[in-house]
């Protein structure tokens, strides 16, 4: 536990059969995973997993234990196969009732637009127990945390209406510098001196990569790390490297 | 294992900081989400993971003993980190020699382009022993297939050119049929008469997806099924309960 002490970590779950059959192109991931690096929170992991309520319980007892914040998105609303609330609750061994809360805002905005309330709506205001709910400007049904877990809708407008809510109540972490170098030629020219340069840099993260435009390849060279100074001389250390290389023709 | 007989499923992992710090957005799971839906495999669980080798082993031993085929992408280039080959060899138990076919097939490609040959671009050439390798058309640089996991270039257009060429070694499934019936309304509006409509057509799967254009909710009803019959049977009542609902003006 002495990691999570300076780090922030966090999981993301997607719940939805729709991504995995390719219908649905998921674009929430690259939401979370902007909105964590701008908090200095270190996304770890990802699962995509079907609409089936053991698959979705394991990926939550899996991840919630092993990082700061889980995000769940999809699954929440009104039909048959939105089963993740159920599921969440049986993660966590709690009940799933009507949340009076939920039910109140739900029936104020339903009242608001002439809308019918009905069982299938009223699934919406069924929160597991000791949750609390994450509510979002654009729909009124609402998303919830429970423990580190927030679980939020899947249409890409409402999930991020709620990440924007959820932000507040996050404990933030030590935000990583990011310096880019574009590099015109292939790994393979840069492999060797980019690893020595790795390694007289070890508090930097050096990434690499790739790029293929469809006739030649080209590498961006990222250099990650808390300390400016430390992010600075390696960053000039990458720059004289990628000046020094010849011209090359091809890369293959 | 009776499951397995009569399915194919697959899962995915994707390795890669680039996409978990949100630079880089993802295309490959849904590359791979198309690609197993037009075979009729059933695409599971898809896991995205760090650049770290412990996550990497992890993610590969849980999944390659869990779906028929499991596909990677990422990590399998020259620089210092590119550590899936490494991971993959670890998982399995096996060395990590450099392969004499891999090397042929790079040195060729090389003298072809009149690259130089050094030992970063030789990190391509390591296979684990016992994988079979995975060539493409766009770069020399071997992906390879392990057991049953196949270890491909993050990069898309190579990882695309890798999953074409894997294709015709792979079992195929049953495909699925699908339909789909656009709704006007919100899911609230059909979650119930929804429902009755699953529980009376048990032999196929009936998803609803949601959407928000910025002021109202609509629905995309998917309707899948290996039978025609019971595909069209259940598309019918789908079609003749969105045309009974009256007009509504909006949807919350």
């Amino acid at each position: 536990m002495t990691q999570q002490d300076t780090r922030v970590t966090a999981g993301m779950i997607v719940i939805g059969d729709e991504i995995l059959s390719g219908r649905t192109k998921d674009v929430n991931i690259g939401a979370v995973a902007d909105f964590c690096t701008d908090l200095g929170i270190d996304l770890t992991e990802v699962r995509i997993v079907s609409d089936e309520q053991d698959a979705i319980i394991e990926a939550v007892n899996a991840l919630r234990i092993r990082y700061t914040y889980v995000f769940t998105s999809g699954g929440i609303g009104p039909t048959h196969d939105d089963i993740t609330a159920d599921a969440i609750a049986k993660a966590f061994g709690v009940a799933l009732p009507i949340n009076e809360q939920a039910r109140a805002m739900l029936e104020a905005r339903w009242k608001q637009t002439g809308t019918e309330v009905n069982e299938a709506r009223l699934r919406m205001a069924r929160i597991p127990e000791g949750a609390d709910l994450i509510v979002n400007s654009v729909s009124a049904a609402p998303g919830f945390r429970i423990g580190n877990v927030h679980v939020m809708a899947g249409v890409p407008s409402v999930f991020q209406a709620m990440l924007g809510n959820v932000m507040p109540t996050l404990r933030t972490g030590r935000k990583l510098m990011a310096q880019s170098v574009p590099c015109p030629h292939g790994e393979g020219d840069i492999g060797g001196p980019l690893g020595e340069i790795q390694k007289n840099h070890p508090d930097v993260v050096i990434g690499s990569y790739p790029r293929y435009d469809g006739k030649r390849f080209s590498t961006e060279i990222v250099i990650r790390g808390a300390d400016e100074g430390a992010v600075n001389a390696a960053r000039a250390d990458v720059e004289a490297m990628v000046a020094g290389l010849a011209p090359r023709a091809v890369e293959g």
